[in-house]
C-alpha cells in the first residue's frame, strides 16, 4: 500500500499495538488488577475493539467530545479523567442519559454544581494530587475530600467510585520506583479512611512509565495508562519500552536530498509530528527517529540512527546517517516514529494499518 | 456569545485581523510592490474574502491539500510554496487543469520528474536559500539553477515565474535588517542574471518578521508573508507586532483555581494551543498570555501579566497574577493568546468571531 501515499500519513502496527494492549492486561491480570485503559492516545474504536478483545469492559478518556465518540458502543463505563468542566453539565447529563460515565473531581465548588444539576446517574473518582503538582487535591487535606463527599451526597444519583491519581512526574524522573511508592502509600491511607462509609470504592493509576516499568503495584486496584498503546521515543527514554514497542509511524515523502549537509527534507512538520520534542546528548533537538519502511511487513529499525533535527509547519529536516543517504531517493517514503504518539495521533486524525485497512480516529474530540 | 462555549474554542477579532491585512496591503502597495499572502496561517475562505476586499488576487498556500481546498473561488494564481513533492504529481495535474497553480522547485531531479508528467500549465518558483539553512538553491550555485532550469524547458506547459525566498531565520535574530539586506541582494543578483532570458520574472520573499518589521523593501518585487494575518506572542517578542495586534484568542474554561499557588487549571492543552513555547527571562516556560474575554467586545489585555505555564494533552495551567485571581471564578472563560497562531489554527480547524459567527477552517489540509 506504500505506493498509494503521497502525503504524510500516520501508518500503525496492528500486531505490535495488540502486543503492547496484551502485555498490559497479562501484567494487569497476574496482579488481580483491572486495566481501564485510557484511550486518549488512541482515540479509536477500532483499537477499543482489540481492547475488548483481551477482556477490557472500561475505558478512561480525557474530555467529553471523547466519551461521546466511544459512547454507546457497549463499554461498562466511561470515565472521563479530567477535572469536570462546569460549562459542560448540560451536555453531560444528556450523554450519561445513553451511556454510563464517571467523572473526575478536584474541588467543592464543581461538586456542589453538578450536584445541583445531574438529572443522569453518574459516578465520581476523587482526583488525588500525590507530588505532581498538576492537579488533584493534595493527599493530606481530607478535609477538601470530606467538603467534595458532602456536596456529592446532597444528590443520590451521585455515586462515589474512589480516588484516581495520575503521577505525570514519572515522565520527568529515574526515580519511577519512588514516585510510586508515594502514589500507592496516599491512596492506600484515603481507601483507609474512607473504604469503610464507601465500600465498593477503587483506587486507581494512571502512568505509562510506571505501569510500564513497575512489576508490583501493591495494593491499588486499578491500572489507567494510555501512551502504552502505542508508546513513542519518550517511552523509550524512560526504558517504558523499546523503539521495537513503538506502534505508530508518520510515513513522510522525501522531497530533497543535501548529500554534502547529511540533510533530508521531508514533508511532515510540526503540524503533522506536532512540536514535541526531546533533546539529543549535544544539546540538539529531535522531532521524531527515522524507520524504514518496507511494503506489506513491519517498518525495520536502522542500524544507523536518523532524526527529525528541526521541523516548521510543514518541514522536516532530518539529520541522516550515511546508511539512509545511501539507501533513499527523493520521491521515496520514510516513517518518523513520533516523540510523543498522543500529540501525532490527535494532529493526524486518521492511522492506516501496514496492510492498507484504515483505522479510525475520534475528530476533533478534545 | 460567550455563554455559550462550553469547551475550547478559537476566537477570531474580525476588526484586527483586517487591520493586519489591510496594514501590510498598504505597506505593500506604497512600495509599488505586489501583496501574495500566506494563507497556512489562516486556512479560510472567509479570511481570504477579507484579503480580496482589499485588492488581493494571487495566494500562498504550503501543501497540495491546502490548494485544493482554496481552488476555483476566483483567486487568479495559487502558489504552493514548498519543495514539490514528486508523489503528488498526479493529483496536482488534475488540481492544475481547474485553477491556475505555481509550485516551488528546488532541485533538478523533481524539475525532471515534472516537466516528463505535467499536463496542465502551471507556473515554477526557485526557492533560494540566502542563509536561512532550511531548503533551497544555495543563491551561489547557479549551476543548479540553471540545471533546474533546463529540465523545465523541456515542457512547454512550465513557466519560470521567478525566485522566492524565506528567510526564516528572522524569526531568531535581532538583526532584521541584516538578514533582509542579505536576501535582497541574493534575490537582485539572481534577477539580474536571468532577467534578459526571462524578462516576466518577479521576486518574492516570504517572512513576517521581515516584512512587518522593514519599511524598504528595495528592488524586491513581492511579499509573501502568512502570520502576519494572526500575528502572536512569538511575533511580539520578535518586534514585529504588539499584543493588541494579535487577531485570534483561544477561550478556554477555568476549571480549577488554587489560590495559594497561583494557579488556574483550565480545560485548554497542547491539542488545542499546540506545544509551541516560549522562555521566560527566569527560564520558566510561556504557552499563551491570558486575556479577558468580554461579551461582545474585544478581549482585553490584563495589567498585570498571566501566562499558560504548563500544558499537558488537554490541561493547561496558567501561572495567574493576583488581578486574575481576583477577577475570575470556577466556571468562567478566559482567552489565551498563542504563542504560534499558525499552530493553534491547525489545531482548532475552525474560529468563532467575538460576535458569534462562524469562520470556517481546511480541515486536515496540511
Amino acid at each position: 500500500m506504500l505506493e498509494t501515499i503521497t502525503s504524510p500519513t500516520l501508518l500503525i502496527d496492528e500486531k505490535i499495538c495488540r502486543r503492547n494492549i496484551s502485555r498490559m492486561a497479562e501484567k494487569a491480570a497476574k496482579h488481580g488488577m483491572e486495566l481501564i485503559p485510557h484511550m486518549k492516545t488512541a482515540q479509536s474504536h477500532i483499537v477499543g475493539e482489540w481492547s475488548r478483545e483481551v477482556g477490557i469492559r472500561e475505558i478512561t478518556v480525557s474530555s467529553l467530545k471523547m466519551a461521546s465518540y466511544f459512547s454507546n458502543k457497549g463499554w461498562s463505563t466511561i470515565h472521563i479523567a479530567f477535572p469536570f468542566n462546569p460549562r459542560e453539565i448540560n451536555a453531560f447529563n444528556e450523554l450519561a442519559s445513553q451511556q454510563k460515565l464517571s467523572i473526575q473531581l478536584v474541588n467543592p465548588v464543581v461538586t456542589q454544581l453538578v450536584a445541583e444539576k445531574l438529572t443522569s446517574a453518574a459516578g465520581f473518582f476523587i482526583e488525588i494530587d500525590a507530588g505532581y503538582g498538576r492537579t488533584g487535591v493534595p493527599y493530606q487535606q481530607t478535609a477538601i475530600i470530606d467538603e467534595i463527599l458532602a456536596a456529592a451526597e446532597k444528590n443520590p444519583l451521585f455515586s462515589f467510585r474512589g480516588f484516581y491519581i495520575h503521577p505525570g512526574h514519572s515522565y520527568y524522573t529515574k526515580d519511577i520506583v519512588g514516585i510510586y511508592e508515594e502514589s500507592r502509600l496516599a491512596l492506600a491511607e484515603l481507601k483507609a479512611l474512607y473504604i469503610a462509609k464507601y465500600p465498593t470504592i477503587k483506587t486507581r493509576i494512571g502512568d505509562t512509565p510506571g505501569c510500564s516499568v513497575m512489576d508490583d503495584f501493591g495494593d491499588i486496584d486499578q491500572l489507567g495508562p494510555g501512551n502504552f498503546m502505542f508508546y513513542d521515543v519518550t517511552q523509550v527514554g524512560i526504558g517504558s519500552c523499546s523503539l521495537a514497542d513503538i506502534a505508530v509511524a508518520l510515513a513522510v515523502p522525501i522531497v530533497d536530498i543535501q548529500v554534502e549537509k547529511g540533510e533530508i527534507l521531508v514533508h511532515g512538520g510540526g503540524v503533522h509530528l506536532s512540536k514535541d520534542v526531546l533533546y539529543e546528548p549535544d544539546g540538539s533537538k529531535n522531532y521524531g527517529e527515522v524507520v524504514y519502511l518496507r511494503e506489506g511487513a513491519a517498518w525495520e529499525i536502522p542500524k544507523q540512527r536518523s532524526y527529525v533535527k528541526s521541523v516548521s509547519q510543514e518541514h522536516g529536516i532530518i539529520k541522516a546517517s550515511d546508511e539512509l543517504l545511501q539507501q533513499v531517493s527523493v520521491g521515496d517514503l520514510i516513517g518518523i516514529l513520533p516523540i510523543h504518539s498522543c500529540m501525532t495521533a490527535d494532529c493526524m486524525k486518521s492511522y492506516y494499518t501496514i496492510n492498507g485497512l484504515h483505522i479510525d480516529h475520534a475528530e476533533g474530540a478534545s
